[in-house]
């Protein structure tokens, strides 16, 4: 019977199947600071290889990045209500700047005259300087972005999906014209969906929320909204639509071209870290981790099967020739794994890291001048290739795996989305098999919280492709006009 | 009369000056929260441009990127004595985790069970993970980086030079043997000196510091140090060895090929967004910043004198052109400057910015195809030349630009760094012409205080590449080895 690298596995116990992914590709680990993990080489890499293409398509797209300060006055927050309301509960506050040490202890002192919060996130105090920055209608649109880090006090941290601290960029954008920030929200939620489906092989739905899931303070919030392998739903990037509301709790105000005084509109948007937990759940198998091509920190590891001279000097050569092969517009990355260590220990290593080639050259290999190699995909099938043959179609075969993941990923998808007419068939599903439930719904809060509690079930979002049609409330029966989709989330 | 774009200049007050390039050139602004700054687009692009090369660097010698946690529990500052005492005086504590509203204002509630601190730098929380990775000795050397803010309560803030919350590069290291952790030490401050002559191109001087100015818990800590225009010195970054003391401190432990237990050595370097201040203050004239081209954003900026449909389709054609130039392994970045504005007040713009080259395209550039450009180095030369000719050497121009800047630094540098032979000469340096003093000195704590009280001037550092020779101390009279760099320094 086949043995699993992976203990337990998906079907013993998915959420900790999760967790042993992690640990066993070496991606993160738990901090001593409290629901803080430590990124570590190989899942920073991954976060390398995403922000750097990510941060591309914000450029491309006209937007600049900046940098502002972590900590934001307490009273920045008292502005915005709503906004405040959906923070409080999970702040990071600074209340003095020294510590002196009494009795063997360290003890805080000096307290602060107005304490600080770590950003949760930065429209106040971007909104601050928005209002310095625009004066009249010249100075829009500004359209900034930044890479930092932010911090949410967590109840119940999981790994790159909910922690304390994590890594985002944050995109802050004001506008004259209602009109033109609506594209930019739905601009940038298209550039998620995009990294989602061509760099992390993952299908997403684009949405909206309802008023329960929205951003504190936002008029409309979109988000992308993903499938794990257990049917859960991720929330995978969010685009605010902010209206006026942060003009006005800013004070960002502008002369039109009339000489009006008039508030702009704001959009903000993001992505974090979570979308790594994302990459996780979706592709790894019960063997480590899966990964796709576009972001895998190597896209081959060779492995020697003895450490001989005739045979490193293969695998250097092989190495030499695969760094000269572009794919995806970059070289490809090769690590040839020359530690003297047992071969099966080094094979299952980079099977759980889910690097997407891996090569075993041996004394046949070097004779016959071929390349014996394993597609983590499908890695118990060995492929034997003339070394020429496998060096043309090296970019191809990677560009396979790409397509073949986001291929199964969107099968999986589209299997476990169900159409339900009735709220019999609702709860039947949620206590059955479970998955995305796509159904007429009148947006009632009461049903809503009604559901949640009763099945831990949310509305993800109203999908935005889906067209809108009057039918009648699978709950309520009420006629009404929005399709959502029904699940349990991360 | 020749009238200056910056006011004032830097002969009438430096260091006004120095706020008025970075106001001028947009670089970055103060923000609300004490001692921090907002760094803007053409701020941070720069910082990019510099991170990028240098993260390329470290990876190169052999070092992975981590990120750790921004919040370090309080009591892992209790284990290293000297460590805690450098750093009580300047930290951020956080005490709270929530905030809720009682008259109207927000307070914080919710006290922690155990503070953080927001790290002021990483040791302790890194060295906490080290004694969980490393067991034995093929577990060394571990060597890795992050890059992460930073937060030290600032009293007397400057932006770039000194803020209260910064952006760096943290390295470090752990390794069996004290040789190789020394030779660590070397080879990235060696990597600090390159980026800055060949990037910054700023020369610096290598060198170690004295007990005074070392790193708390440091064994030594080495320095590259910088001359700005003003003669002033800036410490452009820092490496450490630190011995055994943070193996004992967090209990880093290793069994040796003997099974013996042993504590390993570990290293520890950085440098931060201080460097842009460097580079403003190096190479900045009275007209504003003046950009090495292997670290500007833009190389060139095209100006159309007028917007023509004929000017503008020459403008578009020649960046287009100019975009396939290769400039030190990159493509070069050209902006077209199309905003209809005054043709001075842009012109202006970009030399205050300190754009390497900025052409300007009217009907005669068009008609006779020529390229009319300006160095920003010498911008007040008008030079033209065939538009062909100008690309073929446009490559050539920049590289000259770049070893200008360096020679000009260095001529600078060489022209004010004076050799010392008594106390009064020391004296009547410092209190006229000032610079950089080298002299014998016996290190002796007590005379670095009475000369920091009396000029303000300190020991920057016992420069590495002066041979030791045996000579009286210029203080004491004392016979002894060291020859040092007495400076005034930001």
């Amino acid at each position: 019977m086949k043995k699993n690298a992976i203990s337990p596995t998906r079907q013993e116990n998915y959420s900790e199947w999760y967790l042993s992914i992690i640990k066993n590709a070496d991606l993160a680990e738990h901090s001593p600071t409290r629901g803080c993990m430590i990124i570590k080489p190989w899942g920073y890499s991954i976060w390398e290889n995403i922000r750097d293409v990510l941060d591309r398509m914000i450029k491309d797209s006209g937007h600049q990045n900046v940098y502002f300060p972590l900590l934001i006055p307490i009273s920045f927050f008292e502005k915005e209500a709503e906004h405040v309301e959906g923070f409080a509960k999970e702040c990071a506050v600074v209340t003095h700047c020294k510590l002196e040490k009494k009795k063997g202890k360290l003890i805080p002192i000096s307290p602060l005259e107005e304490p600080y919060i770590i950003r949760p996130t930065s429209e106040m105090i971007i909104g601050e300087a928005f209002s310095r920055w625009v004066q009249s209608y010249r100075d829009l649109p500004i359209l900034i972005n930044q890479w930092a880090n932010i911090l949410r006090w967590e109840m119940r941290p999981r790994m790159f999906l909910r922690t304390t601290e994590f890594l985002w960029q944050e995109g802050h954008t004001v506008h004259q014209f209602e009109e033109e920030a609506r594209e930019e929200v739905k601009r940038m939620l298209d550039i998620y969906s995009n990294i989602y489906h061509q760099y992390l092989a993952i299908p997403v739905i684009k949405g909206e929320k309802t008023e329960t899931e929205r951003f504190p303070g936002a008029v409309n919030t979109y988000c992308i909204e993903a499938m794990m392998q257990d049917k859960k739903a991720l929330q995978a990037g969010t685009s605010h639509f902010l209206g006026q509301n942060f003009s006005k709790a800013s004070n960002i105000r502008y002369n039109d071209e009339k000489g009006e005084i008039r508030y702009p509109y704001s959009t903000s948007w993001g992505v974090t870290t979570r979308l790594i937990g994302g990459v996780v759940m979706v592709h790894s198998d019960d063997d480590g981790l899966v990964l796709p091509p576009r972001i895998t920190p190597y896209h081959v590891v060779i492995q020697p099967i003895f450490i001989r001279e005739k045979i490193m000097a293969f695998c250097r050569k092989l190495k030499d020739m695969l760094e000269t092969i572009r794919y995806n517009g970059n070289f490809l990355k090769v690590k040839i794994d020359e530690r003297d260590i047992r071969g099966g220990e080094k094979k299952w290593e980079w099977v759980k890291k889910g690097v997407p080639i891996r090569i075993e050259v041996g004394e046949r290999e070097v004779e016959e001048r071929v390349v014996t190699f394993f597609r983590r995909d499908n890695h118990y099938q060995k492929i034997v290739e003339k070394e020429k043959s496998f060096i043309e179609n090296l970019a191809k075969i990677l560009e396979d795996i790409q397509n073949d993941l986001l291929k199964k990923a969107d099968k999986f998808l589209n299997e476990n989305i169900k159409r339900i007419s009735s709220e019999k068939e609702f709860y039947e599903f949620f206590k059955s098999e479970g998955g995305f439930a796509l159904c007429q719904f009148s947006l009632t809060k009461e049903i809503e919280e009604k559901i949640k509690k009763e099945l831990n079930v949310t509305v993800r979002c109203i999908p935005l492709e889906i067209p809108k049609e009057e039918e009648e409330c699978i709950f309520s029966g009420k006629r009404c006009f929005d399709k959502v989709i029904f699940a349990r989330a991360y």
